[in-house]
């Protein structure tokens, strides 16, 4: 087994759209080597019930740790909303971090007018994990956006569609609050067309970067930061053809080494 | 065991979006007792792999081939395009149906202009399993439309949303084909927006109601019609709370028995 320090960093999301974490991951340590599991298989967890979200969010967990992670980042908002208690229960062994907790952090700091929105799927936004966060004196409206992750997966994010379901989904939060939380990580993609519903003046929270600045806060104070790595294992449960555009898409660089995971036979060999 | 003629219809669908086929079996087949599993634990299949498809359709298989159904439906469009012979190949025991074969079948005789649209999920249209039993003269047009299942769950199925997503994919069809088949069991709620889109005229096929017929024929040259039953059991790997209200707009009537299936486990358990 590798020292603690120069182990890799496990990061997992229900399928590719936690490229975005890892992405930032790598812009602000370099040195660090990253292992991706992506849940292709059962994406997507947003619109399943608590029960399966803690149980597919353990597996992958699982994953990680066999494969000697020295962190685990749920870049999955479903599973940091409805499962991170859980899963910090269960494993004893290695820190986990959430994407919940920063990004309510990053708002509380930016927004003057103390109210907030919370856009996400169905049970990041049924879970209120957001909005048991933030201190008492502000108002948080949360939405859930079941149509924009088919919409950042099927690349339209922009146009008539992309404009008529962002309406849908957010007019009611227009000049009601001063900051949103993208509380999903395919949500980035669709920046642009939120902006645009919402109004320029709106300040728009993506996690990936407060939750890799605590990442690194932690791994400084333990000495535990690896200079000496950069390398990126992606494994996914399934691969589909049209996959390879959409992780450079989410990434920002191009992979090749995408390895197939199977989290059934990886549980059934213990 | 249960006699042979007194044994269940065994239905599955990768998600619910197959009780629009348990809808027509119990309207023809009133007398059969039903077994449905939707496997929406990992809903939606049709942009998955034709690796994971075939996998995941022999597990659906098997839940139902151990609980003792005499004959399978597939009433997954995805399954049926890219894993029934390899499920029948692997299956020897009980017949198997799917829903492709019975579309086209109907597709030929309505068409008079012999040209031909087929709508469906990536990989569905990807694998031309409709386009391969159609005679040679007919000209046959597959669209992929990925976003008819998230538009169908959300029940938007009219509105500018509906009609802006329905132009996108079927604009090219209008003018040039006479019939469409609905080759995804999502697509029958979204049959309204369709034929606005591509006028009045057109035909729209169903599969369901031919499997149907199939499965009726099936039974009774081989004496094997049930009269007794009616029972009707759905079994799901997921029961978000949101889908009862979807169960009940898919199936045409209310039901509350509805079972948590542990595909895994019960593979486990062997």
């Amino acid at each position: 087994m590798k020292e603690l320090i120069e182990r890799p960093i496990g990061v997992f999301d229900s399928g590719i759209g936690g490229l975005t974490v890892v992405r930032e991951l790598r812009r602000q340590l370099p040195g660090e080597d990253i292992i991706y599991l992506g849940d292709s298989a059962r994406v997507p967890y947003g619109n399943k019930s608590e029960e399966t979200i803690r149980k597919f969010g353990l597996e992958d967990a699982d994953f990680l740790m066999k494969l000697g992670v020295k962190v685990i980042v749920v870049a999955c908002n479903t599973v940091s909303s409805v499962a991170l208690n859980f899963l910090k229960e269960v494993i004893k062994d290695v820190p986990i971090f959430g994407v919940v907790e920063p990004g309510v952090r990053v708002a509380m700091q930016k927004s003057k007018s103390k109210r907030v929105g919370v856009i996400g799927t169905i049970a990041t936004i049924k879970s209120g994990a957001h909005k048991s966060l933030f201190a008492e004196d502000f108002e948080v409206i949360g939405r859930a956006c079941p149509l924009f992750v088919p919409l950042a997966e099927e690349g339209i994010t922009s146009g008539p569609i992309a404009r008529e379901v962002a309406e849908l989904y957010l007019a009611d939060l227009r000049n009601k609050v001063d900051t949103v939380i993208l509380g999903c990580t395919h949500y980035p993609i669709l920046k642009g067309i939120v902006r645009e519903v919402l109004g320029a003046g709106i300040t728009l929270i993506d996690p990936a970067e407060e939750v890799t600045k605590e990442v690194f806060d932690f791994l400084l104070q333990r000495d535990l930061l690896n200079s000496k790595g950069g390398d990126l294992d992606i494994y996914l449960t399934d691969v589909p053809p049209h996959y390879v555009e959409l992780i450079t898409r989410f990434l920002g660089e191009r992979v090749n080494n995408i390895m197939k995971a199977d989290l059934e036979k990886f549980c059934k060999e213990e």
